[in-house]
């Protein structure tokens, strides 16, 4: 009897801690009134997920709104044939609304949202997110700031298609994973960049190989060591 | 003095009927309390704008939201090199958040309005806007509902961009284009369609002689008239 009530007490104690997090994770608590911030702390489901995990994909489900306390999310589009391209990535503190992206009837597209590292997160469950949106300003406002946030990420993304060359973007996308990582040693496949550009494995091996040549980078099975970042960096501002 | 006061009625009723316009023409009206409805009232602006005006160029200034009564705007960015991409249109009944952008702090894009018909609109000034949206949930979720759908038509520029080959892009273009205009006799330079796909305009003229030579189109100085529609379709679809 008395185990079970120590039971109760820690999981109750856990549960009063995660939910005092969540408080520091989403940043318009203070702007709900007890009623909304009742329901949503009632409905919160937390959740490890671990690297590979597909957690959203297209509008086959709408699972609902991902607060990441750590972690690393990718979000891309998939072509007919297979091919991907990285439209955003979320880190932790970030928050993703595509992952209940049924809320809003506007939205007619489908993107796939994939755990890259093992990731700790709260789910708010869409119907509640949407019932507390539509009485509250200060929720829809958010939301708002939230998607005009990514899009200015799919902005970026499309000039940087239109108007950067392959190398150009290629040398920015390691930089980015070097300052991601802490590391100039990337565990990387041809493959995976190639899904994260929008490219083809043979193009980037190709790139890569003069990267190599030019004293760029070294490579070897499975991984990419930036050698010159400075070089890399001139190709990217040139 | 007699005519004096009959112009002061007509132009009351004249702003009457203009507002009574608006009511019709702005989807949550009846969601607003009335102190909200009449500050919106209070800050419309009327303007009739010609075919190649500008009317927001970047982040230069901050219009206001532009409701469409009729006309044509197109939105697009602009390379360094002074290339340009359509990223959507914007027809009669639409609305504009897009030059009303320094009302989200999140929005780190520049977008270039251009008037592709003569048009007429309502400017709801942005500080007007912003601060009924700051308070009204009605207008923040309508917000969202905006942003959604503009960026539904980025993120299906994205997959035309990644996917499609121009010849496709090209083939598309022609036939939106004649749908919209209700004509198969289409007012185009080459540099336009350039402009509109984010590409040169030496590329377009290549595959504009290309589809001449298949039968798909006639092209003479300014103007492409489509005569085979049925072939430019399955282009697309193959």
């Amino acid at each position: 009897m008395k185990s079970t009530i120590i039971l109760q007490e820690s999981a109750y104690e856990r549960i009063g801690k995660e939910i005092m997090d969540f408080q520091d994770y989403f940043p318009i608590w203070d702007k709900l009134n007890t009623i909304e911030q009742n329901r949503l702390r009632g409905s919160l489901i937390t959740r490890n997920v671990r690297q590979g995990t597909l957690i959203h994909n297209g509008s086959a489900d709408c699972t609902g709104l991902l607060v990441i306390r750590t972690g690393q999310l990718r979000a891309y589009i998939l072509s007919d044939t297979g091919r991907e391209i990285t439209v955003y990535r979320l880190f932790d503190r970030d928050i993703c609304l595509f992952s209940a992206s049924c809320m809003l009837r506007s939205i007619q597209f489908e993107v796939t949202i994939e755990v890259e590292k093992d990731t700790d997160l709260w789910i708010i469950p869409a119907e509640t997110y949407q019932s507390i949106m539509k009485e509250s300003a200060a929720v829809a406002n958010y939301t708002n700031e939230l998607m005009a946030s990514r899009f200015s990420d799919v902005m970026w993304l499309i000039e940087q298609i239109m108007w950067k060359s392959l190398d150009k973007r290629v040398a920015a996308f390691l930089l980015e994973e070097a300052s991601i990582e802490g590391t100039d040693l990337l565990k990387l496949t041809h493959e995976s960049i190639a899904n994260h550009l929008g490219s083809h494995r043979e193009v980037i091996t190709r790139m890569l190989r003069y990267f190599q040549n030019e004293g760029m980078v070294s490579l070897s099975r499975g991984t990419v060591r930036i050698t010159n970042a400075r070089k890399l960096s001139q190709l990217c501002d040139e």
